[in-house]
């Protein structure tokens, strides 16, 4: 039996039914590749157990053969904790599925996750189009099909929310080339990320966009939660702290109505 | 202080921060008008305490008065629960804009909700268009601005998510006419919604849609939660349960790839 158990934006967003289930089985794993780990601590406190560490070859598999999360699911109750919600991201998706067909018992607690950021700031949830991922540029790879995205929903009058690129546990190059050992996380800034946007923008000829109000989203969800409002290129030059970091951008072409709110918003929030 | 407080898709769902918070306020209202009602008992024995409800004019007041739940909130503790996640209806965005302009403290605690449809099934989050919501036709007044936005995100390669529209506490029109006192609710069902659809498509002069392959959902994160694949005219011929149900339209272009998850999914759980 495999639970997906979405952990949403901090430990105590677990669910009464997540923390039941998570008590009572066999095994508990922490996702620790496709998210932002929470306080990993915090969280074997609120469980009342420990907790293993589960990355990507745990959950991929590797050479074909199914990933040991879904061998130990055959003989137990395996639970996986994913930060957010479990089937935002293919992989889980990918787990389910494979479940599913070796007959394994299956179940997914949802929760939430940085979707919820759409209702925030006065803006309408039904008014956003497709959501974008900006990846980390590097070196020659550079791909700029988010702006695509972005100017599609402006066509049709939407907002955009934009999740920002993390880099868990990544080897350097030294390490690939068996020279190091080191390993590192990044997290996108709401700075790194307005660059590479004005970068596409320039470099697919989009006009002038660096005046477009947008909102930055640090920690959403968490205690220290906060939103800036204000055009690319303020929010390039502003201060934010520790991530999670995102972005709504703004129809260009929004209703009046729903202006007004996100503009009360911010007004009331001084 | 005002917590909105997002009780996600059943009663258990409840998170162990929100559970903390109601224990201890003064006043706990459950919103009774823009969602389904869950189990109220079970939610009071959760919490361990009587929650009372809260209509529509409690929460958006009356005359231009400010409502019931912003004034007792600037004297008390009150937590408004709410089904799913508290911003997705815009009319919890205007309570969390009013009560900051009154400078009373407000938080929110974001929950699951049917947008975790998403990921099921099989389908990649990341393809998903605007949400559209389909309302109950009356008489006269039959909108089909929704299949407009369906086309929008089918010319655009991305899936639609259909929240089908609910009437909770609706009166009739004798009682509107003072000579009863009679008030029902009505949640649309997949079959209603694939009716509309297809009213909107041929008044619309949309090519012939019955053959697009959906998925139907009914209960979403409940433990009777169930999907079926098929199309519009199979669907419109099935029995469902009770509600509530939404529906997956997915792109005629997505990608084969993630199209075969789809089927992978579906052929898995037989």
């Amino acid at each position: 039996m495999l639970t997906l158990l979405g952990l949403g934006l901090e430990p105590t967003d677990i669910s009464l039914k997540g923390l039941a289930i998570a008590k009572k089985a066999d095994s508990v794993y922490l996702e620790k590749y496709t998210s932002i780990v929470l306080d990993e601590t915090e969280i074997e406190s609120i469980l009342g157990r420990e907790i293993k560490y589960a990355y990507r070859e745990d959950i991929e598999g590797s050479d074909g053969g199914d990933p040991l999360i879904i061998t130990e699911a055959m003989e137990k109750e395996v639970v996986l904790l994913v930060v957010g919600t479990p089937l935002f991201a293919t992989t889980h998706t990918e787990l389910l599925i494979r479940a599913q067909e070796l007959k394994i018992g299956i179940q997914v607690l949802h929760n939430s996750s940085i979707q919820s950021a759409m209702g925030c700031c006065g803006f309408n949830s039904y008014g956003f189009g497709r959501t974008v991922s900006i990846p980390f540029f590097i070196d020659n790879w550079r791909p700029y099909d988010f702006l695509k995205n972005i100017m599609v929903n402006f066509e049709n009058g939407l907002h955009t929310l934009c999740l920002l690129d993390i880099k868990i546990n990544e080897p350097t190059i030294a390490t690939l080339l068996g020279q190091e050992n080191v390993r590192y996380n990044r997290f996108m800034t709401i700075p790194e990320a307005i660059a590479q946007i004005e970068e596409a923008a320039m470099k697919s000829g989009v006009p002038e966009i660096n005046s477009i109000k947008i909102v930055g989203i640090e920690r959403l969800g968490q205690s220290t939660e906060r939103f800036t409002y204000g055009t690319l290129s303020e929010l390039k030059e502003k201060e934010f702290g520790s991530p999670l970091h995102s972005i709504i951008i703004p129809s260009v072409h929004g209703n009046a109505m729903e202006r007004e709110c996100v503009e009360r918003f911010f007004k009331s929030k001084e």
